[in-house]
């Protein structure tokens, strides 16, 4: 005798969706049961566990990083296609292992594949500067012909919830027609949290992503599948969005380098958002990617499109190469200071203290700069704690009256994690609100003025750039995020950032500092989550900030503080 | 007997400021109160007017342009004392025939240049591109020991209404201490309306500005007070805010010049103003002048200091020189197309039709811009009522709150013209104003893709600028400005403008069209309105109108259209 189960009709549907998507991975890329069973008992999937699944031709390809690709397609020695197919099958098997994808299209992206090989042939010539690069993009961007549920179990089959067949499908997002236009190829989409608020990766369709590099942890969040499909080499560049930290976030947990530009300086016309009528701080479109050279290649290229023509919202500023050119020169390839450079280095916020693997990681920069002979101060700035209470509050601002519309249309329910914080509110008074931007705006300026005071102290230089933990922690674990203040403050001033991975988490030496004294409950609790034998392994990042607009020098510098810490370990 | 008369306090309080501003005029440039009387019943205070109480050498001063001015100093033609000292006499003359100022500081100013003149001579060069030309400000800007009212009873010898002796009369808005690193000389402030949010100038201190051209009119507002004293050549050069035309307005009713850039172009920082927590629609600091040279000089000076680095909402957009030539090179220097402009023409935005006046000057720019070989296309863009609608709301959305913070500092009342506008309300609901803010974007969006359509419509080329009326009529009849769209709009979208004088209303052939059938009932009180006898000799401008950032394009693109307009008339 059969049993039923019921279901409610949100979680069939989310089933579906979820089978739907691993029913268009190609047969011959498909895991046998056996592998499925040990990737879910690996800590660790990547690098040789991912490459079992792959064949040597493939893993070179995939060891290739952007710039690598489009390079040797422009001279002929790799096809577009040879170089779709492996990153198809590439995200294919990533999937599998690590659910990091919500959207897989790999025959459109075949086709694409194929049309650039046949112009390149043809004309001898590629198409633009991203000719046949395969690229990800998080579950936010419309790509016509495919699903943007951005983790809504009511927007499956639909456009933001709508079933209009005007509609449905239909919309791209400017970037997307940018990368197209530049010659890129579009091949999946990657997943993110329910409510895009979220430093984790979990929601009802897909259920949560976790960190390759160790399964104990989060991949961290918004763009957190793209982060994950990364560590895994199923891409080496893909492109997400940050309003608290959803691209930095994932790169330093993953290992991988990200692009954090102002808000305004890439086009987020036409893509889909959490309560985009909250305009006063604006989620930022950035880059993550497994290079630096990735995120310069991605920015030069769609900022040669003039996004500023066709969305009114970006700000006409060019690349800038003059910029990149003067804050490369400041440093040899090796890192070592031609003109010092000046970065400041916020060790705390005196809030919520980071964990040991932070510690040391912001140690490794600041002694590689050092050696390299660049200056480095320490970074005192307004409390951070400020500038996250007024930021949290332009979040939260709607009642989750947003969110909740989202939900009602299939009925699903908020994930557990975020039951607590979006709950259906009374929106803000609007005095308040308009109260709330004054403090925004004060905290802003008085965050500019004190970067501009780095100059009378000592030397007359003002920094250029300030070096700071993503988070208190490495990857985090599941359900411990308790402090976002470290990447929220560079929202709240919009300044610019460059994530570089550093280090990993090691038992052996980040061991617990049993003196430390906790601040408040918080930095208690964030304290208390360390455990060296669960963070083992888990990928150390630091973000470099620079101020607004400043994505090419944030970029430039960098490249320095990766070749200064290059230089440093080949020493030791 | 003596009756003694009992007055409010706050009107003693109105009083005594006017008498004292008054009181520092030097008794040599007080005028009779039979040339006051005079003065009152005079309907063009310009030119001839004004010049009766001026010598040979003053009238020959105050010809020059400001470009002329800091040239002859440079050149040791004239000195900054003989300057300054010659403008502010016709300040000190056009107020007490105008009542346009709120402040007047000509000590200050002399000492100022007593010490720029002591700088050049010793040095043999001067201190910046503006060293000894007197530059007026609207009274929102704060210059240390000076007032700030913005028109407040409430304010009077305080900062924003605080007795705070560590800020009052202390603070220095940024721009101002730009203008004084550059080497300006201020020399007064302003008027302005009671809440800078009304197309007139009228406060409960000095009661209002009438517009020098035709007593019969308004000067305009909100920066009123410096198009009356620039129609005056009390000054060529002051700097002024537009939130909804208010550097626009002013340039238009009084034939001069002005430049309103994309708000945050130029540093709004530790500047007074209306509800600054209401930041999705921004005010912009502008110029105006009587010269377009002058607004070119003003903006080049302003961005060499680089006000992004003190002021963190403004742009990282230096000076453009290489745009400026782009398109300043578009046509000989009579405005002949050598690579004709294309510009579109908005000739009525189908809710209130412009009066004949304006109609007229329209056509005047066609015809010479067609005659020098440019192209003229028709403008229809999203309708600009709903631009109107969304933007108004922003300004209303506070329910008045701020406003009446600040009214209620002296008991004062809303002035007649606004105490239905700005009656005490309920504040928006936070929903409505995050779904305004969707909405004013949606706009944005369709204007920008409305601009990109005119390269599909023909000759494949994108429209260059647009030429526009600034308001339905010249300068309004005191109460009857019923439709502010024509500008809104542009605030709406963010995009930069530029005004320029095209003529004066001439009775004799800009008679009133029996036929026309008004649109609605807001057409029809605006048509009533015209009477071709009050508006005779009131200035009529247009508004030319670029994208967000392109004010070195408008500014040249001005240029341009200035001199067709020139070439034409000296064939004509």
């Amino acid at each position: 005798m059969r049993t039923l189960t019921c279901v409610p009709n949100w979680e069939a549907r989310a089933a579906a969706k979820r089978a739907s998507t691993l029913d268009k991975i190609p047969a011959e890329w498909n895991l046998s049961p056996a592998s499925l069973s040990k990737a879910r008992n690996q800590r660790d999937l990547t690098g040789p566990f991912i490459q079992q699944f792959l064949n040597g031709d493939e893993i070179f390809i995939l060891s290739k990083e952007a710039t690598d690709i489009v390079d040797d397609i422009k001279h002929g020695k790799l096809s577009a296609v040879q170089v779709t197919t492996t990153f198809c099958k590439a995200a294919a098997i990533a999937h599998q292992i690590n659910n990091c994808l919500h959207e897989v299209f790999f025959d459109k992206a075949l086709e694409r594949a194929r049309e650039l090989d046949a112009y390149y042939a043809d004309k001898g010539t590629t198409i633009g500067p991203l000719h046949g690069l395969p690229i990800s993009l998080k579950d936010q961007f419309h790509i016509k012909g495919v699903d943007t549920t951005m983790g809504y179990v009511g927007w499956i089959g639909s456009n933001l919830g709508i079933k209009d067949p005007n509609l449905s499908h239909q919309v791209e997002s400017q970037i997307t027609a940018e990368l197209l236009s530049l010659g890129a190829v579009l091949f999946c989409k990657t997943s993110l949290p329910q409510t895009l608020l979220f430093g984790e990766t979990k929601n009802n369709i897909i259920g949560q992503t976790l960190n390759p590099h160790n399964q104990n942890l989060s991949c961290g969040g918004s763009s957190g599948g793209e982060g994950a499909l990364q560590a895994l080499r199923g891409s080496v560049l893909g492109v997400g969005t940050d309003i608290g930290g959803s691209v930095r976030i994932p790169a330093a947990f993953n290992g991988i380098f990200s692009l954090k530009p102002t808000p305004e300086r890439l086009s987020y016309r036409d893509v889909a958002n959490t309560n985009p009528g909250q305009n006063t701080y604006r989620s930022a479109v950035g880059f993550l990617s497994t290079s630096l050279d990735g995120l310069e290649l991605a920015l030069r290229s769609v900022l040669s499109t003039q996004p500023w023509i066709r969305d009114p919202a970006v700000i006409p500023i060019p690349f800038r190469q003059e910029v990149v050119d003067e804050y490369r020169g400041r440093a040899g390839v090796d890192g070592i200071a031609k003109l010092p450079l000046k970065l400041g280095v916020l060790w705390t916020d005196r809030t919520v203290g980071p964990h040991p693997p932070i510690v040391r990681g912001l140690h490794e920069v600041v002694d590689s700069l050092r050696q390299a002979g660049h200056k480095v101060v320490d970074w005192e700035p307004p409390l951070q704690a400020t500038a996250k209470r007024v930021h949290v509050s332009f979040l939260f601002a709607d009642g989750a009256h947003d969110i909740h519309s989202h939900l009602d249309l299939s009925g699903e329910p908020l994930i557990p994690d975020l039951q607590e914080a979006f709950k259906l509110r009374q929106p803000m008074d609007l005095l308040k609100y308009q109260s709330l931007t004054l403090e925004g705006l004060e905290y802003e300026a008085a965050y500019s003025d004190y970067w501009n005071s780095t100059a009378e102290r000592g030397d007359g230089q003002i920094v250029d750039a300030v070096i700071m933990p993503v988070a208190p922690h490495a990857a985090v674990i599941p359900g411990k995020y308790y402090h976002t203040a470290y990447t929220e403050v560079i929202n709240l001033i919009n300044y610019s950032s460059a994530v570089i991975p550093v280090t990993k988490a090691d038992k052996s030496v980040d061991i617990v500092d049993e003196s430390y004294q906790p601040l408040n409950p918080i930095d208690e609790q964030n304290w208390g989550a360390y455990d060296p034998e669960i963070y083992d392994g888990a990928p150390v990042g630091v973000q470099l900030v620079a101020r607004k607009f400043e994505e090419e020098k944030i970029l430039a510098i960098a490249g320095v503080v990766t070749a200064a810490l290059r230089t440093y370990r080949d020493k030791a």
